[in-house]
């Protein structure tokens, strides 16, 4: 690849201007600036001319949950409970099933790699089936496998909870360089101490990251302390859950003390601005938890409350919620913004020593967003632009694993037709049931 | 055109799939469902097939300052003093100038055609500049000449403002059907009370807006009460510069009884979240104003602090950030968002007669949103598509007074890559004086 200009999102941050970058075996061989005086281009069995576009490694989506692109739109502005138990818990428990997650995520892998996403860390049901669409795709995975304490359509019997965990990592370790398996548990209220601690024992057996929802409402909040007397981050404290493996979404409503255990042991988070505001849920104290050395990446969540799979957005809102909320413009600044959505994101899901930036030895897993846009001119501040100015659609070419999945925008290893077609298929038939009327 | 599905934006809103939309002159003819019975099109110069596409009212930019994109990412995530003192205030004394306020106004106006933008509200310097280049562009502005009590480019004598406002109202009323001029003091706090008495009383005489920044950081509320002994909406009143014609942007720092003033003057509201939250400026009570019956549109502010132009963010980001600061996910539902960027814009600006929805009578100002991609998929409900996972960059064809600006992305009344080049010679200058070393 040569031209461009490319932001390496190594420590420190680097802006290199034509760089020269070599990728062999998928992986990154060197990425520096072009030699001074002319000389030949080594020889390549491809050479991509990134000339007027900015160069950065894929971004990161540290929580989300694919399939859930079938319930786009489906119910939005409604009081949180109404949403779950009306429409969403309906929707999933009648349907969820092996072929419609199937759809679902083939059409949430499209949507992510046309907006520069390369991870995603997902969690839900029938994760092999999701874990199966981003291997076949050419999409990077975190793959979690859900676990709740009431029957699921992939888990009808919850007492096996133990091996059904054992045998998802089993079969997904070491299948695929794209797919690194996971846990999740969906949340203390949600799952019994014994779950949890069931669950995270495989986790730490098999060197796996857990995963969980905390902390994302009030009602949470009060829920678990109603129930254990304690609060959420000390409840999980307690149960031994907390380490450098386990990865909590949303993390809103948590107090000083609460922080400092986090950052003590180390636990990862994973930050879903649009969702949390959609919601009405709250706002993260990330700033907080940043100064307090927490290592944050961002999510989507899922698209029944975001409702996109673009980590652009998360971005600006991210930046511009930390601002507002604390009348300080100068928190979270560009560069810290991007940082967490690559080697950030990275580092939130244990895998920062294989991607996130783009040094030597990593996977290339490579953005190219095309600037001559009128939205995107001037140029001062690459890290300034990426943040505040463009948006998921300016990606032009994307590379996983050495490996170009999107070519000026024409995704090269799906059916994007065939994808949204068989969305459509299952959402016309949801639509009946439960959406309401809009005429 | 036919085909697509219309969101007419009138009141009660409409959705009317598959519609007959007649052009005449410029104005929109007829906008309905085509007859049950297959009959032959209406004989046409040019038939639009919309198949596939959400046809709307274009969009209306309520507030904003066109050649601000000259400094767009030149100074992010600094103090909001050091922003404005080192950075723009120098950079504007500098390199504000008639040749750069077009190049800068040009690059803006292919920006806003190419999300979906057909009205802009401009507040600036060398405004007659700003509207020839809307008019040579096919673009609907509201042009609104700046005032403020020291020397400016475009006004090297303050002294000279009534005469100035007068002047710059004749020579645009009745120009172009395109053009609405109006005038805009820049705020209370640089601007003395003779001044804001002076141009609005030009402004009544006129029968034009009158546009003001009004209560957009807790500074500017402690300057007034300092100078005046007064509330910044209570000291206008004692102007006497309250009624429908006066448009107020940002409105965040303001308390009940002020509140309660702009909605017994009947005053206008522009509200810039995107801009607002990255200055660490606040969160403008929208949703109670709202149920207060003030009217408000939305705003992008400039580029300086937004950092672009596009209305899809600002509606995501208005109806997200209003859930998330109240704590209910029911306010601000994405039809009454979509409402406020169109025809809630064209009430802002004093033409909803003229412009803001699609009905028989308006100028044909219209946008076309490609819906076939897989972050439009499914389609459950398109007021939400379009308010929470549509962007700019999805609109596909944009008309303005029945006139084809944006035909499936491409520009067709101005040459953007030469806005663009004329813009990066003028920032490679400022660039050179005025940003900070980035390697």
């Amino acid at each position: 690849m040569t031209g461009g200009t490319l932001l390496t999102m190594a420590s420190p941050a680097e802006i290199i201007e034509d760089p020269w970058i070599g990728i062999r075996d998928g992986k990154i061989l060197f990425a520096e600036a072009a030699p001074l005086q002319p000389c030949p281009l080594p020889e390549a069995h491809e050479i991509i001319d990134a000339t007027g576009h900015l160069i950065m490694p894929g971004l990161v989506n540290t929580h989300t949950h694919l399939p859930m692109v079938l319930f786009r739109g489906l119910a939005d502005d409604l009081p949180l409970m109404s949403w779950l138990n009306d429409y969403i818990f309906p929707a999933e428990a009648r349907y969820i099933n092996r072929q419609t997650v199937h759809a679902g995520s083939v059409l949430a892998i499209a949507e992510m790699i046309q907006a520069g996403t390369t991870t995603f860390c997902d969690g839900y049901f029938f994760e092999d089936t999701i874990a199966l669409a981003a291997m076949d795709s050419g999409m990077r995975g975190v793959v979690a496998q859900g676990f709740i304490d009431f029957p699921t359509p992939d888990q009808p019997d919850p007492s096996r909870k133990r091996e059904n965990a054992e045998r998802f990592i089993d079969r997904w370790r070491n299948r695929s360089p794209l797919i690194t398996p996971a846990l999740v548990c969906h949340s203390a209220y949600t799952c019994a101490p014994e779950t949890l601690q069931t669950i995270k024992a495989v986790s730490r057996l098999t060197g796996t990251t857990f995963q969980i929802h905390l902390a994302e409402t009030r009602e949470e909040v009060a829920l678990l302390q109603n129930r254990f007397g304690k609060k959420p981050v000390v409840h999980l404290r307690d149960l031994g859950l907390l380490d450098e493996m386990t990865v909590a979404a949303h993390c809103i409503w948590l107090d000083e003390d609460e922080l400092d255990l986090l950052a003590r042991h180390r636990v990862k988070v994973a930050h879903d601005p649009e969702s949390n505001m959609k919601l009405g849920a709250g706002v993260a104290p990330v700033a907080q938890m940043l100064r307090m050395g927490i290592e944050v990446g961002l999510g989507t969540d899922g698209c029944a409350s975001n409702n996109n799979l673009d980590l652009f957005g998360e971005m600006g809102m991210c930046a511009r919620l930390q601002k507002v909320c604390s009348m300080d413009p100068t928190v979270l600044p560009a560069e810290k913004v991007l940082e967490m959505a690559t080697i950030g994101g990275a580092r939130v899901l244990g895998i920062s020593s294989e991607i996130g930036s783009i040094v030597p030895g990593k996977w290339a897993d490579i953005v190219l967003l095309a600037m001559n846009k009128p939205h995107l001119t001037p140029l001062y501040n690459p890290f300034s632009q990426v943040v505040y100015a463009a948006s998921g659609a300016d990606v032009a070419t994307v590379l996983i694993g050495g490996k170009v999945v999107m070519r000026n925008r024409q995704l090269q290893t799906l059916d994007v037709e065939e994808a949204m077609a068989n969305v459509r298929t299952i959402a016309a038939s949801i639509q009946e049931k439960y959406s309401p009327s809009l005429n």
